[in-house]
């Protein structure tokens, strides 16, 4: 594995927008979890002049074997096909990317089947992952290639100027995996967390938990090792993903985590690295009853409770413009000083009051 | 008071939009709230093809006569430099009026002093409402004038071209009126929904709930009757708030509903005319402890829960995007059959599962 190297929060900088917070023409914490973010972000980019655009969005696509076990009962070229809707700019993703002025890519490490848009960047691991209810889902050497292609692409459009990372997941299968992962790192009863996804029967869903279950039993993936787990029970694109917010965190860029997927693969770049946590901002909570375990091991609370569970990086990109109004306030907003508004002594107590 | 005439919500346009959303390549109901908006602004506005761009912003600002009872013990001053703030683009509606490219205007109903800034549009009734603990805050006449002043108002701000209205406020003791109003129209206990403000002291608190206590059982203000209750404990600028609510319903104009004293405005509107609430959106839960008890008069879920206290219209403006979102799904997404993705009996089940 690669040496990552995560810089400390600049502790510093927070404090001095806190102290900037507290002169603008407002009642002191009026602003609620617009203030906080400004704050974090402040601590991450080590700056008070802060700048989150335009944010870059990285889609990880990818297989997963698991489906031949009836988790899902339905085919595996639904991710084919989404990756070409995305391609076509059809896709919710592309939408909300477009609302927020993002940097997009779409990056192929383990679809099954031949992905031949030029658009798409070929990365290729393997064709899905292994049915990890009996085999493993990848090597530890394809886990390791697939973390270092996400750190890869994540360094590539940092580098290209994005200010902000959203990394998103297209994947037939992957809340299953998502589950095995999570009940793996957390020791969560997978009944408790494995979820009716987009709408299985009663019956699928107690099949989804026996698969996850068994899997754990059969594999007893380490807890603590990012790569054991990845090989017995994961998934490709969400190893990508970890390697992705690994790059984001070492380069000072905020991360803004999605839903379930995301927050699991989340957990997996914590094992990796702990600090990359403090780089993190969680935009939703998903539907999925496996995110509450997930967001609860991160230590922190979404922005958004929309009842989305669409994934490919959604719920961050519909939750971006709440980070643009934090950073718009903090850059922007008159001080009580330079304004000739009543000093803040005064102010905090009477406005909207 | 004007005859106003609201109409019916198209459930056909929405019923039309529910089908449509169905078809767009995603799981159904995986986008949660934002399928929800979607279809309630079909309703309100008719379209399938929706728009709320630009927006508009009415910030109403008056003063309050209770403030001289102690209940903030700060001057009115506040309410002449923070309308001075916002002509000059500093506060915090100015801020994230810009960032969603809102059209904007802020109307003087009744600031004590002069209000000289020849941007801002004057329609000044009085000097301030009379303090409620011992007289009316102003005659019938005057309630209704203000009413009808927000009407006219809201009326050129959509005839400008405006889709979706929020309505904003400034006025040093607004909480105390609004509480008051909130306490009038529901028969709560002033105790329970009187609220810190924006940081008095427990001493100042229980004065609070002692002045809503006591203008209530003063003045009995009836608790059908918008005008009555205006004008004994009410604001002029909630008058003009809830007129051009009325005028947002006339015209099929979605209106984004910011924090505790746009609901309890909200609410003064629904007495006036019921069918007002089927055109509001309610933004943000704010942290104000009677806000709960406004939502739950409209029988509406806010949006947002981000602790958020200031008033202005910030909270709606910051929620904004989250209805642009909704309306970008419905016009951008493609569908299953313009995408080639599998037909969505299956693909509602499999997509991130």
């Amino acid at each position: 594995m690669m040496n990552i190297d995560i810089p400390l929060l600049n502790k510093a900088a927070g404090e001095k927008a806190t102290s900037y917070i507290a002169t603008l023409t407002k009642p002191i914490g009026s602003l609620g979890r617009l203030e906080e973010i400004a704050i974090s972000l402040a601590e991450m980019t080590g700056n008070l002049t802060l700048e989150i655009t335009p944010p870059g969005i990285i889609v990880f696509a990818a297989d997963h074997g698991i489906v031949k076990e009836g988790v899902s009962a339905y085919p595996q070229e639904v991710t084919l096909q989404m990756v070409a809707n995305i391609v076509n700019g059809g896709a919710a993703i592309n939408v909300f990317g477009r609302q927020i002025g993002a940097k997009f890519k779409v990056v192929d490490v383990g679809v099954a089947g031949d992905v031949t848009e030029v658009q798409v960047i070929h990365k290729k691991i393997r064709q899905g992952t292994g049915s990890f209810l009996t085999e493993l889902a990848m090597t530890r050497e394809e886990a390791e290639k697939a973390v270092l292609i996400g750190y890869e692409e994540g360094i590539q459009i940092i580098e290209s100027g994005i200010k902000c990372l959203i990394i998103g997941e297209v994947g037939i299968g992957n809340t299953t995996a998502s589950s095995a992962v999570l009940a793996s790192i957390t020791g969560a009863d997978p009944a408790a967390i494995v979820g009716f996804g987009t709408g299985i029967s009663t019956e699928q869903h107690n099949r989804k938990v026996a698969v996850v279950r068994d899997a754990i039993s059969l594999h007893q993936p380490k807890p603590t090792d990012a790569i054991d787990i990845l090989s017995k029970v994961g998934g490709l694109e969400m190893a990508a993903m970890a390697g992705a917010m690994l790059a984001a965190a070492e380069k000072r860029v905020p991360i803004l985590v999605d839903g379930f997927i995301c927050t699991v693969s989340a957990c997996l770049a914590k094992l990796m690295a702990p600090t990359v946590v403090d780089y993190m901002i969680l935009s939703h909570q998903s539907v999925e009853p496996g995110h509450t375990t997930a967001v609860k091991h991160l230590q922190k609370e979404p922005l958004l409770q929309l009842n989305m569970r669409l994934g490919e990086g959604t719920g961050a990109a519909v939750a971006f413009p709440i980070l643009q109004s934090a950073v718009n306030m903090i850059n922007e907003m008159a001080t009580f000083e330079n304004s000739g508004v009543s000093g803040k002594d005064e102010t905090e107590v009477i406005m909207n009051s």
